[in-house]
């Protein structure tokens, strides 16, 4: 990938995607989401790949919008995405198929087929605190600031953050972080059920590997990603009947896959060889993906 | 508003709804539901009120319904919404457009696009319980009681409670309130996470107008509306699409209304001067407020 | 019932039921889910029984399934049930009606009319660990171990419980409990949120047992089943209309039935004497508790 604003580096199966603006706080711009959403969509077909964590350049993990960006400073643009036809049962005429940019991102973030971790570095402020609550785990260094800032600007929180916020810290919380719209030192972050740690900022990276590596290392990537989807898709469902459904079918498909070898691992009591590959799911699995978002 | 059962006041944008029947513990009447129903619906075209703290008068804040009250003691009542036309389905022969009073008045507080704070002053039990569930923040004094008693008077939960209590504690305490049915001191009722406090008696009031200043005073009152509406719907749905729809339109609209002023204003270092009113909202907002409700 | 894997003892109205395999840790077989499956299903008409607890025989409370049971160590069967007929949507043609046996447990347990406990006295792994989700509550003694090991097989959680476990400890613990596939000491499953105590092993049962009179001794059944079915069930809605919908409809039904008495008990000051019973639920019940099982 031809990055201009983030920068990749894959060690051992971790991914780190940094967010590589120094000089602008890496502050957010259509470019970044871009960039951004092609790598969370990428890295799904990426078997080199297990894990993802992601971090910022300098001081700060990602100060927001680029306010100085011209004619773009809410972080919109305009979208033919047919996806999204339903919108326009809300819209009034002025409105064509505008769409939140850092909406594009957590959405592939969550549906990525590898673990994400946030390793908040310094400031994390607007989008750079709304795209963290997509990822699996949030990590907070010493010199964290997290800020859901939006009502000091009169706008309104995006990139999906209303619906994962609440799944993170509740409701009652969650009102209280974007009605307040204070910008949280790390202890308070991990207080308000926002994050974990704090680390010192030089343990920072290394806590987030040990997590992707707890989290991924030696597991079957596809059992991985199953089972990453299954707790953001089933529990938002009205019943459990429909995790039941997404139970049978992913049960059935790691039976005759991975965990063949899991089992018969365990039953010899030696380390599993799995073989499945994230890049070759099963196949229903796209088709439950893309469920909800026509 | 003709009020017999509540009273009004409003100071600097802040309006303190009193149960006002004293006398009798402030419990709840059939009146006293249409007038908390109507002063939650009416306020929303009220632009001198930008937050509703309610309480009680006297030793209570409210203690349930008026078992003294004749033939309707557990606060149900004909209606002929035809908004509720959906409660046919499982209705039986016998009964034909009953509701709960409670649950006007909690869909009102949750349609509402102003934050509502309860600042219980003494017992809350039953529906004075099941009320504040709706409400954005319960601060308890050291008198307060909190006590969802239906289980011992062989009913049930009301005011649209089951749908709000998980939201707030989680399904294992809410499981717990409910089938125990016991009566929660403040130091329990902030334990199991139902309020915040305790707060002296004679600070109660002050507590929840300093919650209420600090989550709208100086505030945009369209972002404040929009943003409480998406952390209460959005995250109710199945998939964070349709958060990001409706992120791309509140968002559309911010930008060409108060969002404006409020990137400008912090580019030049000042306090915002916001001019956007909840009694003038996007075109998409009713539309969507009324959605699921039909 | 005619049981080989688990035991029955009814005791004033608490129904425990033992698994009862200690020569394989009490392992879950497909004998064993139709024989749990049946006691929650038959328990709905048995009026003697109030609550039921769920335990282990021997030193273990569940080992996970019987990985010598030939041909079955996945726990999955083939159906013919036509209520998972939309399964076959994302099926492909290779998979004709397969399903989770534990789902077909945990449902049961989730369509309950009394109270499920889970005293949790020794090793709860796999389906030993996910049946407890649909449970009120998870009691654990101090040589309880809880694993959600699936990942360390190459295989996903089942037994719907991606579906209950967000709903108990929040996303952010649920993702980190399954990816990390490790098995948590009693201090650390309390601290996670998935159960209370830990109690001595000797007092285990009794505070399951207190934990059951003090929900149901004395309360009207048909109140009891209500209100779980509320609260498992309304706040799995998109909107809290769905809430006052039933609300409207059990407060009717309870009013001309136990509330009536509970009532009056409650301004006699006398303890109420029901006569409702969980076998003749209202005429609504059955018809919402199969609602999105279709």
């Amino acid at each position: 990938m031809n990055s201009t604003t983030i920068s990749h580096d894959l060690d051992d199966g971790v991914l780190t995607v940094t967010l590589d603006r120094p000089e602008a706080l890496n502050s957010f711009t259509p470019a970044m989401a871009d960039e951004l959403e092609q790598t969370f969509r990428e890295v799904n077909d990426d078997d080199s790949v297990r894990a993802i964590i992601v971090t910022g350049a300098g001081k700060a993990f990602c100060a927001g919008m680029d306010l100085t960006a011209e004619g773009n400073v809410f972080g919109l643009e305009e979208s033919q995405d047919p996806g999204l036809a339903e919108m326009d049962d809300l819209e009034d005429p002025a409105l064509h198929g505008i769409r939140d940019t850092g909406g594009r991102v957590t959405l592939a973030i969550h549906d990525c087929r590898k673990p994400v971790i946030a390793a908040i570095n310094g400031a994390a402020v607007g989008i750079g605190a709304t795209m963290t609550l997509a990822m699996d785990a949030r990590l907070v260094s010493t010199k964290a600031r997290v800020g859901f800032v939006f009502g000091r600007l009169g706008i309104v929180p995006e990139a999906a953050s209303s619906w994962f916020l609440p799944r993170i810290v509740g409701l009652p919380t969650a009102l209280d972080l974007i009605l307040s719209a204070e910008i949280l030192d790390p202890d308070a972050a991990v207080a308000a059920g926002v994050a974990t740690g704090p680390h010192e900022s030089d343990d920072l990276l290394d806590a987030a590997r040990e997590l992707a590596d707890r989290w991924t290392k030696g597991r079957s990537p596809v059992a991985v990603a199953l089972a990453r989807q299954m707790l953001r898709r089933n529990a938002a469902e009205d019943h459990p009947i429909e995790a039941h459904r997404i139970d049978s079918l992913a049960m059935f498909h790691t039976s005759i896959g991975d965990g063949k070898e899991g089992v018969a691992a365990f039953l010899d009591k030696r380390d599993p060889q799995f073989t499945g590959r994230a890049s070759q799911m099963p196949a229903f699995y796209d088709e439950w993906i893309a469920r909800g978002e026509s």
